[in-house]
Formats: C-alpha cells, sequence, structure tokens
C-alpha cells in the first residue's frame, strides 16, 4: 500500500524569471516557436504562464514544434527576450512528438485565419499565444466578479440547466426529452435566483445558459457563460445597478494586478468605470436621434445601431464608455420586471452598454404574488404554469433584483474583439456543434 | 442625467454582532420564527449570513413568519440568543408579507419531511436554517477547490455543454434537436478539458454535467456539478492524485477558517487528509472479500457494497475516511484512459472513496495519437467521429492527466448527507424537473 501526501508547489515561469543569472534550472513547456540559425537555434517554450526563450547549441539537438520538452538550462538576463530572460539549454529532453505539422501558424503574433478556418481549428488555434490570452483576460474578469459578490455577502450557487420550464419563454428555447417528458435548457437561472434571495438575500451564479437563437450574428451565440447576481433589501434597481458598478470597479483592479503581460499583449485600455451615467431610454433614444440624425423607427426596444450611437454620444460627451440605460418599455420586458409605480408603461429597469454594445440586462423584480400573478396575466402567461415559482411570492419575498452580464461580450468589449466568438473557447451558432 | 457610483459596503449581520453594548443600529431580514409571548415576542430574524434574535414589545406590533423586515433596536449581549447577542428593538418596519402561511415549518431545527414532499416545496424548505447551512459548506467545498488550483498555477475555462459528441458515450446521454442537427449535452468537460491543456497546460472548470442514468438511487443525480481539472507533464497518474491530496486540504481549511458555524450547526468533522492510502482495485477488491466474507461477483467494477466495506476496512486499519483505489480494469475504463504498460489489462487511472462512496474519477490519458486511435479502434469506435478531439494528439500533447468530482457527493459526504439530493439545491431525477 502507498500513501498519498499532497503535491509539491510547481516550480512555475515566474521562478525562472527570477532565478539569479547563472542558475541551473529545470523547466518544461511546448516548444511553441523553433528557429533554427544552423550553429545556433532558438526555441520559443509555451508555459503555463508565458513563453519563455531557450537557446540550443550542438551537441544538442533542436527540437520540432509541438515537442513536449524537459530542458535544463543556465538563466541568463537578456532584454531582447520575452520577459528579459533566456534558458541556455544544457540538457534537452523529448517527451512526446507531434504525428503531424501544425495545420495554422500558432507561433506568429497574428495568424491572419479566416473566422471559418480559426474556429474548425480551435483546439489548436488558442495555443497562439494572443488567442490564449484573451481568455486570461476572460478568467480575471470571472474572478473580479466572484471575489468582489464575495466580500459583499454573496453566497455562490449552482442551479439546474435542465427544467420543466423557463424564465423567458418564447421561441428562444432548446426543447429535448427527459425520460419521456418535455424539458426546456435554462436561458438564465432566473427562477432560481430569485428563489435563492429567499434563501441567501444575496447569491451569485456562474454558469452557461442557452438561447435558440436562429440569427448568427456577431454579438450572438447559442450558448454562453452568464455571470448572474441577485439581491434582496433593495431600496431601488439602482442598488443593483451601483452594486455593478462596484463589481466592475473590482474586474478592472484585478485585470489591472493580475493580468498586466495579457493586457498588454493585447494591447487593452481598461475603461474607466468609477462613475457610470444613466439616462432613461426615452431620452438616450431621443438624444441619439437628435444628435445623429437617425430617425426612431422602434420606439420599445434598442436597435443594435442606437446602442452604438447611444454610446458614442455619451463618450464624446461626458467621456465614459459605459452607459446605463434604465426605465425600458414594460412592452418589451419579461413578465418578472416591476413597473414603475410613477408611469406602469416603463420598468424599473435597466441595460448597461459598453463602447456599443449591451454587455448587461438587469432591474428590480416583482416581489408580491398578487402583483405577479396579475402581470403573468396581462402578458398572456397562465400562472398555473408557474407553480413553483410563485411559491415564492406567496411565502414571502423582500424587495429584489439583480442582473445578468454577458461573459463573452464583456471579454470581446475589452480586448476590442468585434466578433464575440473571439472572446469564446468553442462558441456554438446555428452552424457550429463541434469542435 | 444620473450618475452610478459604487455601492457603499453593507452593514452585515457581523457588524450586528461586533457593536457594542447599548449601541443603536439598523438591520434588515426575514421574519423566520415568531414566539408571541403576549408581554413579549422574540422573532428570530433570517439575514444573509445567519440568524439574529429580536426583541418586540408594545407598542410595536410583533411581526408574522415570512414578512421583510427593517429593523432598528439596542444590542444587547445575552448568552441565550444566537451569537450571544440580541437587539430589542425601537422601530419595526414591515416591507412585505407573505400572501399565506409556510407549507412546512421551516423554522424548526428538524423539518421531518418526507423527501419528497422536501423536494416539492425546496423553494420554501431552503429557507430553513440547517439545510441552508449545507450549501453554505457547498460554496466552502468549490471556494477551496478553485483556490487551490488557482495557487497552482491553474487557468479556470468554460467549455460547451452542447455539442456533437460526447466524452463517455453509451446510452446515458440526453439527446435534442440543434437546429436540424443531433446534438448531446455534456456528460462531462473531458474533449475540452484535455484540449485546454494542450493551450494553458493546467486547467480546471466547474460546472454542470448531465448524465441520462434510468436509475434513481442515493447516489445518483440525472444533472450534477462537476469540480474537474486537467494537468500537463506528469510523470505518473499519481502526480494527479497528489494534486487532488492538495486541493481537499484546501478545502478543509477554507471549511474551518470561514465555515465554522455551518459546520457547527450541522455537527460536522471534517475527515483528515494529509496522507491519503492508496490502494490497487485488485487487492482492494480481495481484502474486502477477505474480511468480510462478501464473494466477489463482477471482477471487473466495484459495487457500491465493495465500496462501502473498503472505505470501512481502511478506516478500521489506517483511520483514514478517504482511500484511492487504483489501476482499474481497461475494460471498465473509457477509451481516453492510458493503460499500464505493465499490465495493458489495467489503466493508470484512480477513483477516490470517501466515507463509503466514490466522489472522484481520474488518472492519465493518452497523449499519442496511434496509442488513441488504436485503442479507440479495440473499443469498436470509429477515430472518425472523433476528429476534433484527436486533432489535439495530432498535433502534439504533453503527459496529461485529470480528474473530476462530484461536488454534490462530496457535500453530502462532508455534511453526513445519506442521499445526494440533499446537497443538490434543486435535484434532477427521473422524476423530477421542477422545481
Amino acid at each position: 500500500m502507498k500513501t498519498m501526501t499532497p503535491a509539491d508547489r510547481p516550480f512555475t515561469l515566474l521562478d525562472v524569471l527570477a532565478a539569479p543569472e547563472g542558475a541551473t534550472v529545470s523547466f518544461h513547456g511546448m516548444a511553441h516557436a523553433v528557429r533554427d540559425l544552423g550553429d545556433v537555434c532558438f526555441v520559443l517554450l509555451r508555459t503555463a504562464q508565458g513563453a519563455l526563450q531557450c537557446v540550443v547549441c550542438p551537441p544538442l539537438t533542436p527540437p520540432r514544434p509541438g515537442d513536449a520538452l524537459r530542458v535544463q538550462g543556465t538563466v541568463c538576463r537578456d532584454a531582447r527576450a520575452p520577459g528579459g530572460v533566456e534558458l541556455r539549454l544544457s540538457a534537452l529532453q523529448v517527451l512526446t512528438s507531434p504525428e503531424a505539422p501544425m495545420p495554422a501558424p500558432i507561433d506568429k503574433f497574428r495568424m491572419r485565419l479566416s473566422q471559418d478556418t480559426d474556429l474548425a481549428l480551435r483546439p489548436v488555434t488558442l495555443r497562439n499565444l494572443q488567442k490564449r490570452a484573451v481568455f486570461k483576460v476572460q478568467e480575471g474578469v470571472v474572478r473580479g466578479f466572484r471575489e468582489c459578490l464575495q466580500d459583499e455577502g454573496f453566497t455562490e450557487i449552482h442551479t439546474p440547466k435542465l427544467g420543466a420550464n423557463t424564465a423567458e419563454g418564447g421561441a428562444n428555447v432548446f426543447r429535448l426529452d427527459y425520460f419521456g417528458r418535455r424539458a426546456a435548457l435554462a436561458q438564465s437561472p432566473q427562477f432560481y435566483k430569485q428563489t435563492m434571495v429567499g434563501v441567501f438575500e444575496r447569491v451569485f451564479e456562474v454558469g452557461p445558459v442557452f438561447r435558440a437563437e436562429k440569427h448568427n450574428t456577431a454579438r450572438h451565440l447559442n450558448e454562453y457563460t452568464s455571470l448572474d447576481l441577485e439581491m434582496g433589501f433593495i431600496d431601488s434597481f439602482e442598488d443593483v445597478m451601483r452594486m455593478e458598478v462596484k463589481v466592475l470597479a473590482r474586474i478592472m483592479e484585478v485585470l489591472r494586478r493580475d493580468y498586466a503581460p495579457q493586457l498588454q499583449a493585447l494591447d487593452v485600455r481598461l475603461p474607466a468605470c468609477d462613475a457610470i451615467p444613466a439616462v432613461r431610454f426615452d431620452e438616450a433614444k431621443r438624444m441619439a436621434a437628435e444628435r445623429y440624425g437617425r430617425p426612431i423607427r422602434d420606439p420599445f426596444d434598442l436597435e443594435p445601431e442606437e446602442e452604438q450611437l447611444i454610446s458614442r454620444l455619451f463618450e464624446e460627451e461626458y467621456g465614459s464608455q459605459f452607459v446605463f440605460v434604465t426605465h425600458y418599455p414594460s412592452k418589451k420586458r419579461p413578465f418578472y420586471a416591476k413597473d414603475d409605480p410613477a408611469d406602469p408603461r416603463y420598468t424599473l429597469s435597466f441595460d448597461l452598454l459598453l463602447r456599443g454594445m449591451e454587455i448587461t440586462t438587469g432591474g428590480e423584480r416583482i416581489s408580491g404574488y398578487s402583483e405577479q400573478v396579475e402581470k403573468m396575466r396581462r402578458k398572456g402567461l397562465d400562472p398555473a404554469d408557474f407553480g413553483s415559482y410563485l411559491m415564492i411570492h406567496r411565502h414571502g419575498m423582500p424587495p429584489h433584483g439583480g442582473l445578468g452580464i454577458g461573459l463573452e461580450r464583456l471579454t470581446a468589449r475589452l480586448v476590442g474583439a468585434q466578433n464575440v466568438r473571439e472572446a469564446c473557447l468553442f462558441p456554438r451558432d446555428t452552424l457550429r456543434l463541434d469542435p
């Protein structure tokens, strides 16, 4: 019988970079780029944290791109190497070798592939250092979201993605057979996060949501990661907006602190978010129409071009790349949105736009039972279909509200990607289920 | 136009408990239990962090159970109150009131409901303080998992749950129509986490997985949360086991540090995990058969009763509630499991048992292309069905391995729940899709 004890801390790239000049270190990584000049060969090692330049001289044999390597070498400071350090190898062991050469130039700064080619080859193209940097930034976004909410007394929850009913309903639901019954994939954790406000007062969830939208655009995915929060005992839906401002500030702080190399590699300038302007839906529409001479066609919703114009206006006028748009028409918001008592044609709700695109939808929810049942009926829904959900209203809920942030959209906006697919590891759209 | 600035830090239960004797504080929460003695009424306030005893005297009117309350009162130390503090109220405002009385005695220590009743009423029964404590412990488990792996240089990923193919295959796959094509819900993030080892070397994911198992047992769910990790450049599958020991140690540390009230409320004794015994599958089977006189019926897998007996034996003999069982037969492990070069009838794999139940499956994976293609063929699979997955083997992978932990099973084992449903907010089994 053996006994298993905790793993040792791994020796990382940071240890190599911090080692004194002339130190001998052992390390490992993938041969990312190989530049063989005959008498000397430069090998860029792709490691868990970043890239490390290795110098290979005879009698050592240069590796091939894609080899998994264990190396030993001497630490030499060299300003031209990434991280300012290169490793002059004294030993090199090839652990595995690829069967075939790379199908794309992953060692280039830009690969210049068509989107179709890139997505078909994603298992390999993600090895490109620029591409993978996007997903480190994404990791930082999620960390900032979670760390902030944990400090604010929110409880993390995990709610089911398979259910009998969905929050938004409509045509955009994926349906499936569940042991002979009809099930739906969750379009959002809406019902469950509200339910959990009744339990923990403040909750959040990071998880997948599914939307069977039939249009392929640069801003839609059929499966995406939603950052959801929901909070009780709010005085106003503006409390939810203020919480989002705090969350965003923490995200930027985490990115600046722990993801500086990736921000630099991607040439990212983070948006300021210490004070975000908020404007009513009607007013925002009118302002954009007047300023840019664009007629209002749909009085009940914002068209993508209007989101761009409103963002542009608030950046030009107030220097803010974020803008809250509030008081969306009741007609276009879901049945759980609380109407404004001052004018029930509008809801106590908001979207947050960043650099021309909606990245968040939120608002106050209805907490009273009869108010909720009445609004369901007005929307043509049968309260009997929502028995489990209405249980929370029937047995008491505090005033509450919340929001959902699309992780891929936020990441794409931050890194300046034009297409949301660039901020999703393996995007699902109407044409893509694989890889 | 308004401007939104970050939310203030909320005033929490911890602030109330830390306030000096005689201080006046304002707070909020749900009227959890109301005990009206006529001249004085004790109200237990359910707050985000715990419960707070409030004393209501005339002329204030006592609230009803389920009311959402804002209260103001004087802090009084009283050893009989939860947390040693009670609040003598000077003001009480009812924000919302329930439509109907609670359908279950959520204010009791134990509700004594049948499982069917409890699960049907979950949106409300989770408000019971004992029940919700289980999900705080669960939160701590996830935090420990993530914090440890982050420190170990792992990158967090989010991979799709909708796909064309699945890792385990077989009958346990939920299928659905995806824009006219056949899609499957992920049984695990196996293919994607291996793929991402080629990108980031070390990755982890916390997310839902779906298993269309047709049997209802105390240990199965049709949807559960999987804690997955995968790591490159391993010397042996034992490196993965050592990483799990480290992860478990961190989980216990986080629970002890930040979840002591919940552990106490649930009377949890955390298992030791600084050194976990490991025993080969064949040997474990033989030992349990000999010691407890139970004949071996299935030589290729462990029956649930055998898992219990092996656990019992290692607790009795070595004082460990955890035990690794290694070298499972190739016949019963998936096609990506690496066979033991010393005896290819067995795989370089393991399960981890805790208190009689498997909570983890892991092992080394095949990293070579021809080795993987060959094993697929031996298992009767067509490599052409796995084109995107095999791309990673074709273009170079380091030696790697990983594991998956069932979050609900681990939580249930830790808190001593007999049924895994008790550690899942809204369980999905063959009969339940709602709530």
